[in-house]
């Protein structure tokens, strides 16, 4: 695979490579690389992609509207003919949308459906940042709304949707707010040191596993690096199997759950706990 | 049903009205009340049982070996077949021993052979103390234990079994012991009050509901008022509906689950927690 | 000291009886108590008190005021002169407000003065609900307000100081309200039960010692069963002395100082602490 | 004042120039340095210590004791007179010892004098380590060893000497175990985030102010970056404040002290506290 260009590269490419290059950020929309091709260079790629979405932002109603209906419906026919693009493939992908069975499709179908004929362009959701139940949950939510909060929410998430796509198409891009992350820190309280040792996993609402990983003596211990979907997770401590191993451990606290929720994929998530024989407590500190 | 007489009254009794209110507290062996029948007036239940289990011990190890023998089998052919005491059906019933599937009868069925070919009576327990999963455990462990031990061990469990059974014939038995608990006490620690209205429950390890209540504004909230088996639970703190209440959650914590286990049934367990948007903490005192 | 008549022995008492025994209860103003000897009898001593407010309360302005004029001033000089009744010399006595120096005295000179000048009548606190600090603190407070809201501060610090001194003539007096507390556990979170014999002491502000008492296996342990002064106050746990003992301390912890506020004397503070080698927390419930 | 040499240089110097620049390292000892110019290049500043220390070591007892009787007693007659070296001066005179009261100097007299008495040598104690209180708890200790233990422990004093004035002398020295480190973490359970704006201050025993800092809203909060004396601490939250510039504050806390006590002062303490506005808590972890 050919190495990502940088920023410095794309500002002196030919018009023809930048456009070439960025075309498909848009889905099915071209046009918005080849707007902003003679505005280069650009100092960050943040500053490039505020110029793309500036370029929509710009036109007509119309020609938004029909940018909108480019898009494919979540879950929709499209999906299940195969007749995306490779982006929307990947992203609709990761939750395995193009797999549902019949009565989600129907669940699915009928939504999009009902606001497609009340707003006139499909539903388009930056699905990387959802679980399906988030992504069913703000459906809902957005079906009730008015047709301008519609147009607003609707490029709103075409913004964050295009941020990731330039993210992978930029080697040196540095745009910030992509860096969620799970970290957890184990205090120990009986012996005056982290929890070093004590293994800690990550799991889904449906306690499938997603990482693991052992404090150490010093430093945090990363679950998840990346944004993770929006949803409900569970952490576990193995405390009793730290302590044991400590000969200290108390009669009732083995395998420790902690129920928590993401609600905002692009924060970091520090949780931080301490624990004893008979005793734990949890402080999360959610930050960006 | 006629009321339990009083320790009185059993002490003025006929010998043989005594001696047939309690013959069924050992398991096939009236003889165990008829031989204390003398030494009456018992200043309290407790004495009455001493003086049982007592004249048990008094006895040469065959004739205690006898007595274990008129004991049924846990999830044995007994159970299947309907030949136990009122009693012994009563507490096996409580885990549903007789309606084990093909799977579990067969293990059970082994490690009852294979304790009665190694000891030469039954494997008995005080059933109501356990679980199914705690039982198993028991049994492999008793299995690997000499003969000495097991007769001590065997004496100590119908100790217990009989110990229950007395306190269910006798109206003012004052047998304490008998009394396990499970509370719970949940401190808001932004309002600096009891988190009233905060829903609390009590689920077995496959996640079944057992109890439930609300913390009111004083005082402790009782999930359990009689011994638990030993075993795993799950406390849940409804935290989200109680913050949402008061307008004041957090994104992250929803529905709090706090893993524990019982592992002595008549100890009083209470679980302290404070609450926050965005923290909890637990500690456990166990007494008794 | 004779014994406290009962509510029934006032409420059957001659009607001279009863006005000279609750005559001084309302400072220089028998004419309360015998107002309100003809709706006898009182289900209760909190009706009774409610009786003879609302018999001040029904007076005109003028005799409201008069009946204001007969209480001395805080700190003023009645105090320093002797001319007080019994009680007023004892509810100022608890602050030694009849011993200021010199600096103080003129301090609370010219409050004493600028209220009266603004207000016509002197200011009137319950003072047994104060420290120096915070009687100092709601008295410049207090100034600032107007005519009306002091004439029903006034009469609200009257209710409270009658209410006290009704309490100390009636046996059975049944008020409630009057019973602040502090009440303290310690929970130990590394062997899950309650830190028995960890000592822990009350001390005011200065740091001079109030109450002293020992954590005991079960209960709650009372530091204070009367209600505090308003003002600040430090709670001392002898956490290092309670760990050396189980051969379980830290190197960090000794004496564990906990600072904190009484702002509402009638209420009941309970503060529960867990305790470890190496940490420690307080969560804090006001009731009532 | 001429910027230090690097350990390059000095490997690099004349025999002479190296013994000049570190003969004062070892308390009128020039011969140390001497005695180890040879052995140069020195693959660290670590190295080139243990090789002084080797040096020493390496000599009889007699020529030992000699080295150890060219150090100045503590807080003795020569501290009085003005006759140590400047090392000594300036390590001395941070705890004040040259200018003790009349009762503490003749306490330290008279330990000074039952040390030389017993062992025919001056206790020796590495002083940037210690306050008053912990010196003597060490002097009385100490006083109380075999020849053998004292003879090692003041080997040891005199290589944590010597390894501070190393430091001193060496610019790119590396030398780590001289790094103490006093760091708070404030975590707000109320609104999940750290304490942003959180005012803490360090303390001595005695209430004088050593350093203060503001919570940020990433990060740890530094309060001491080199080693702190060996002895008691309070750390103080400025709670109220914070929790009133949010309008969360309640009614009890307000300015919240942590007493600790510091042992290892070349270890990193890091206390990391939850606040909310009715409850706290603190854990300590320390490092290294």
């Amino acid at each position: 695979m050919a190495a990502l260009p940088t920023l410095a590269l794309l500002n002196a490419a030919d018009a023809s490579a930048f456009s070439d290059h960025l075309g498909e950020v848009f889905e099915h929309a071209p046009w918005v690389a080849a707007a902003i091709v003679d505005q280069r260079p650009f100092a960050s790629a943040d500053a490039l992609h505020r110029a793309m979405l500036a370029a929509v932002a710009a036109r007509p109603e119309q020609a938004r509207v029909a940018l909108f209906n480019g898009h494919p419906e979540l879950a929709g026919a499209a999906a299940r003919l195969g007749d995306m693009t490779a982006d929307s493939v990947r992203e609709q992908g990761g939750l395995a949308l193009g797999a549902l069975g019949a009565e989600d499709s129907a669940r699915w179908d009928a939504l999009n459906a009902a606001y497609r004929a009340r707003f006139g362009f499909p539903f388009i959701l930056c699905i990387k940042r959802h679980t399906r139940a988030s992504a069913l949950a703000v459906f809902a939510q957005r079906l009730a709304n008015d047709r301008a909060t519609e147009l607003a929410n609707t490029l709103a998430e075409i913004g964050r949707i295009t941020r990731l796509r330039l993210a992978g198409r930029i080697a040196d891009h540095g745009l910030d707010g992509l860096h969620g992350s799970v970290v957890v820190q184990v205090l120990d309280s009986q012996h005056g040191r982290l929890a070093e040792g004590l293994r800690v996993a990550l799991h889904d609402a449906d306690g499938a596993p997603l990482a693991e990983a052992v404090q150490e003596g010093r430093g945090l211990t990363l679950l998840a690096g990346a944004p993770l979907r929006m949803g409900r997770y569970e952490l576990r401590l193995h405390l009793g199997d730290y302590l044991r191993q400590l000969g200290a451990a108390g009669a009732l606290l083995d395998v420790v759950p902690i129920a928590f929720a993401i609600d905002a994929p692009e924060a970091s998530y520090r949780l931080t706990l301490s624990v004893a024989p008979w005793a734990y407590s949890l402080v999360c500190v959610r930050e960006g």
